[in-house]
């Protein structure tokens, strides 16, 4: 492990962006977002992401410099074209303007083409939220996932997000994968030489599989729900709703017409597909803060099953490390990723990240 | 088990409602609400439910000749207080003022509170389809899930439903509580005296059990995802998403305040919250419903795992069900149901239904 300072992260990654070509903008955008991830907890959608965007960048696959343009439009509704920019720009502009649409119309419905990765769904929807509206926010993602009772994968894990602001400095904050968990919880399994619970990946034979070896050499994964007989086509049910949302309605690429994940930026654009909502609370009745912290307040104070295991609001765990990371002003980073993150500034010739090691 | 046609199941319901001062329409509309899942083999919201209705509306928990009234509107949302009308009264009166929305700005956003019990979800969304929209719909309902790591009830099923309009007679169809099962499913495996799976329901200890009688008579579900390790923690953040986007937005009863179920009518009205949304998919890009159906058929050519049991996109089981049900013009109900219906019949001086039995 080691640890780095937050704004450092942030210079490099942004340094990184800026080697191969991206405008001031588009690199920090890019930047700040993959720094959330790590600082919430999620390091797969962090710093562990940034060779890959690199590799698009080179590769041609996506333009960092391009711009966004809307194609239709109406009072509460837009369609997108991103221009094959990085999934930031992509999705500020897109937010951005669903927000617009909530302040003058009550909702905005906003759908993405031509898109890379954006990132933490929660990302997004946090911004509409910021701006006192409920955000949502749903991306597609490359066929990882297996529809109850299929051998193989159809469709991403496309996450959903939705964030809401609350009163006493409170909010509801939503990001998942609508898999059972994503690729990065099986390679932990295997690296602490754990099986599987049940529900979570499937083998080359199509069946549920708790071996962690073999889960992650498949990359085949369950919807959340797991098996058939706890309701894993819910989970399905959920991916093909958000693909509806998504790639369906902006005629991005679709489910199982999305390029597989490419560390090396092979296979051309990814022309990814998002959505961004955004409503506003205040159309409704008076208080909907008030009775947000009062759900969330109940929720932490309901008798846990393990006194040791107090029951958490949705998103507590993200914005209490968030907290911890923020406090120490730092990020913490596996020693693979700090090396890997090495050799890439050596490759881009870009100042490496000072990195202070683990006391 | 006892078979009845259909249109005499519609008679008898519609009958009932009226013996209880139920307007004619207020009465088919709820008739024909409750008639949709017994055809589309959810039973648990059909001519199941009848008796409970009956009963709010004698003890006048449940007025059903109220009229539902909009508090306040913008260009895409609405406010509508359901003034304790019927679930399908008030249901009807919310997506029609979505889907009016969505024609005139891309997307309608209604919340409604002051409501009681409407149905299945899918009904509501399904209204939108017909007219070429997105839909969506969502209920709040009392509390019988265990948020993760709590050892009691805070939120109901609180299910979720989207459906969308597809091309060569398609559509997606996704209707699902956010607990892995509801308590009928519960029922069944008691009466078939055989244990329950896992991440199914909590004793009373707060733990997972697989007792299907020490289950029922807990009558605490798990999210969908089961535990934690399983990511029972999204089903959670589902139902408290629906919850946000119907009780805590409309103002109406919410999560742990809303009444116990109550097949007397005690505990006065409801007060339920429902969230009614509308999106006109060409809005977006050209091609929705061809991409949709291209999607659909991919699902179900799917190799599967087991040869015997096909991939199924969402909705294909209740699509089916409905086609049989009506190919034969009968409703199939069990035993107790018919005589819990006869029952009712005398106790209301209604003409009982006419039973075919069986062959």
């Amino acid at each position: 492990m080691g640890k780095v300072v937050t704004s450092e992260v942030l210079r490099f990654m942004t340094d990184c962006f800026k080697s191969v070509g991206a405008n001031a903008k588009a690199a920090e955008q890019q930047a700040e977002l993959l720094l959330r991830a790590d600082r919430m907890g999620h390091p797969s959608h962090g710093l562990n992401r940034l060779e890959l965007y690199i590799n698009d960048i080179i590769k041609g696959a996506c333009q960092p410099n391009n711009q966004p343009k809307v194609l239709k439009q109406s009072a509460s509704t837009a369609w997108v074209d991103a221009n094959n920019v990085l999934g930031a720009t992509a999705s500020h502009f897109g937010m951005d303007l669903a927000i617009k649409k909530a302040r003058d119309t009550g909702v905005g419905w906003v759908t993405v083409k031509g898109s890379n990765h954006n990132g933490m769904a929660g990302f997004w929807a946090q911004k509409a939220s910021d701006q006192g509206f409920i955000g949502m926010a749903f991306t597609n993602t490359s066929p990882l996932m297996a529809p109850t009772r299929s051998k193989k994968q159809a469709l991403g894990t496309n996450p959903l997000s939705v964030v809401a602001p609350a009163s006493q400095g409170e909010s509801f904050y939503l990001d998942m994968a609508t898999t059972a968990v994503a690729v990065g919880k099986i390679e932990m399994q295997l690296r602490k030489g754990e099986p599987l619970p049940h529900g979570w990946a499937q083998g080359p034979d199509g069946k549920e599989t708790t071996d962690a070896r073999l889960a992650f050499d498949t990359c085949c994964l369950m919807p959340l729900g797991g098996g058939e007989k706890t309701s894993g086509y819910k989970g399905f049910g959920l991916a093909a709703m958000v693909e509806l949302f998504c790639g369906i309605s902006s005629g991005s690429n679709y489910g199982h017409h999305v390029r597989s994940w490419s560390h090396s930026g092979a296979g051309g654009p990814a022309n990814l597909g998002h959505c961004f909502v955004a409503i506003d609370p205040e159309n409704f009745a008076p208080g909907f803060k008030d009775r947000l912290t009062e759900s969330i307040q109940h929720w932490r104070q309901l008798e846990p099953t393990d006194p040791k295991l107090p029951v958490q609001a949705p998103g507590d765990k993200e914005k209490a490390l968030a907290r911890q990371s923020d406090a120490r002003g730092t990020v913490s980073y596996v020693k693979q990723q700090i090396e890997s993150s090495a050799a890439l500034a050596k490759r881009l010739q870009v100042k490496p990240m000072d990195v202070v090691l683990d006391d």
